[in-house]
């Protein structure tokens, strides 16, 4: 299966530049590349001087490139659910509405391409899928969705089937639902769904960096820094693993003063001139070694202690909030679960402390 | 009402730079101004050497600053949304969700800032409120939420209460729907209920310039130039109306030379040196003229043609479909309606050109 990279930090360090040069270097080493960029500005073009396509183009040897476009996205995906509900439903609701007019809402570029990726990694055709956003956070966002819309399916999914609304609903849209989530239930054994799913599986493929890894990208900018640093922690929040960072444009002098990574990897790029891409392909950081990352999340039950990998913040950006079988960690504007084993259920935290980039909670 | 207003450009144009800029021009000359800045990295801090709180805090006099925090937003309008239900529902489905335990999804934090925006605008305590997201692909999206969602509501209503669906649900959901809608309806005169509600009036707003009105940034850079123009037409898209375009960092030499931007009416910034705001807030344009912008669509019934404002596209970037009713404006990866009147309803496009700025289609 395809590893997807892709790259973090603040906007104009040069991410989109580093993943040209990556999709670049891995093509001339033998993988396979597609480098899926969302940018629908000239910005992105004149990069490449040449205008990016909607489909997978190929530009060099072993380089395809597209530029994902949401309204051509959303038109073949309503197709496709059309399709799906004509064979579920006896009286299928949308068949009158037409793809081509359906407008755009927030939230639905970043869903659409995380279902893009998905398709491109399932396909086969690729060996690595470099995915280029148009900005960090949203590009963080998307990877976040699995996790996020998991848990409402589970929280909402017991809620739900309870009341008056989930009665009278489920038998009529269940065949549907059975289908997208790719797993079959009914109203009684609803616990199903999420062990099976779609959601499940992307949230399991974030958390391997074999699979998915980002490096952080930042220039010797001070903000920059601050806000590869911030995105760092970010990426741990939506469950994404983070393998290196590379200082773009870095002068000789800068080398390892400016910035304090703790043990995360760092590479320093060159300044791209003209059309040079050789001194940052030679730069770039081997993306294929094996190397493990931190463990996001130490469950140590014997001594009642949770260690939660989360560089990048200090103690007063970080909110817990704890329900019976779940920690709340609230960080970057971001909401992440920790699941508690049986044996930790129902314990109170009694503190939480930062250690060398880890918060230590003891329940 | 207050007036609202945004920058729209390429990312590291100095967007954020000319807002804050702005805020402090007109907070001189008397208006009470809240800065609402969207970034939840280091970033925007660093502009302005101070954190930013989650809540108006005044920094200058009559300049007051906030920087949203969507899980913050979130966690709030989930109390308001659990009141209403248990006003409305005789057995409310939500109340054992806690507002602090929601994770936040892609599209959420453009809908909660547009909630926020609303809130701040009715709320009568500022006479200028002046929006900075993180990134301009995003905001546009953020002010196309009206418009397209009332799209949505009105051609899925039609669907939906034909539907099985539909006629089992809409009993249940109802009074719900009608406060948050501010309307009253029922399922046999579901026509009434976007004729007079929140996304109507937000998109009445967004298309009078003197109530919301956006500028264009760009820096002298060519990529910058050629993304500001593409915006220019995005806001369009959206409903937005552009009343100039800043030049920021800009040079003596370049002044007239380097941009199109037709008509609109463009002003030179200096750079800014160190902590010195002055050169540019004297700069700036006056923000509170009342001049016009285009007319984003003129419907001649007479002949049958519809002239629509599109600027920074051309032809080949522009796709047009038609339904019965209504024409849809693909450009810049969003899609507008156009509503026809009655005695054009039916016709079929004959043709459609481009001239200054405008698409001309023939019926």
């Amino acid at each position: 299966m395809a590893l997807i990279l892709t790259f973090l930090g603040k906007s104009a360090s040069g991410c989109s530049t580093v993943a040209i040069a990556t999709a670049k270097k891995l093509a001339a080493s033998g993988s396979r590349v597609l480098l899926v960029s969302q940018d629908s500005t000239p910005s992105f073009d004149a990069l490449l001087n040449m205008p990016a396509q909607s489909f997978p183009t190929e530009i060099e040897p072993n380089f395809e490139l597209v530029n994902l476009k949401s309204s051509q996205l959303l038109s073949e995906i309503w197709t496709e659910f059309k399709d799906l509900e004509a064979k579920y439903l006896k009286f299928p609701t949308f068949k009158s509405i037409y793809g081509q007019e359906l407008g755009i809402l927030p939230g639905m570029d970043e869903a659409l391409a995380l279902n893009a990726l998905r398709k491109y990694q399932e396909g086969g055709t690729y060996d690595v899928i470099i995915y280029d956003g148009n900005n960090t956070f949203h590009t963080l966002r998307m990877f976040g969705i699995p996790g996020i819309l998991n848990w409402y399916l589970e929280r909402f999914r017991q809620i739900f089937t309870e009341s008056d609304l989930g009665k009278t609903l489920v038998p009529l849209i269940q065949p549907l639902i059975s289908t997208i989530l790719n797993t079959s239930w009914t109203l009684d054994d609803l616990d199903k769904v999420s062990s099976d799913n779609i959601l499940q599986e992307g949230n399991v493929a974030l958390k391997d960096s074999n699979r998915v890894a980002a490096y952080l990208i930042t220039t010797e900018d001070k903000a920059a820094i601050a806000t590869a640093k911030y995105f760092w922690g970010g990426a741990y929040q939506v469950g994404l693993s983070v393998k290196g960072v590379i200082i773009n444009q870095s002068s000789e002098l800068s080398v390892g003063k400016y910035f304090d990574f703790g043990q995360l990897e760092s590479f320093s790029l060159p300044k791209k001139v003209g059309n040079n891409w050789k001194p940052l392909i030679e730069a770039l950081p081997d993306f294929l070694d094996k190397s493990s990352t931190p463990l996001s999340i130490n469950i140590d039950t014997a001594t009642s202690q949770i260690k939660i990998f989360l560089p990048g913040f200090e103690k007063k950006q970080v909110k817990l909030t704890q329900s019976v079988s779940e920690l709340t960690i609230e960080a970057g504007d971001q909401r992440r679960k920790i699941y508690l084993p049986n044996s930790l259920t129902g314990k109170v935290v009694k503190s939480a402390k930062f250690r060398n980039n880890y918060l230590v909670v003891s329940l």
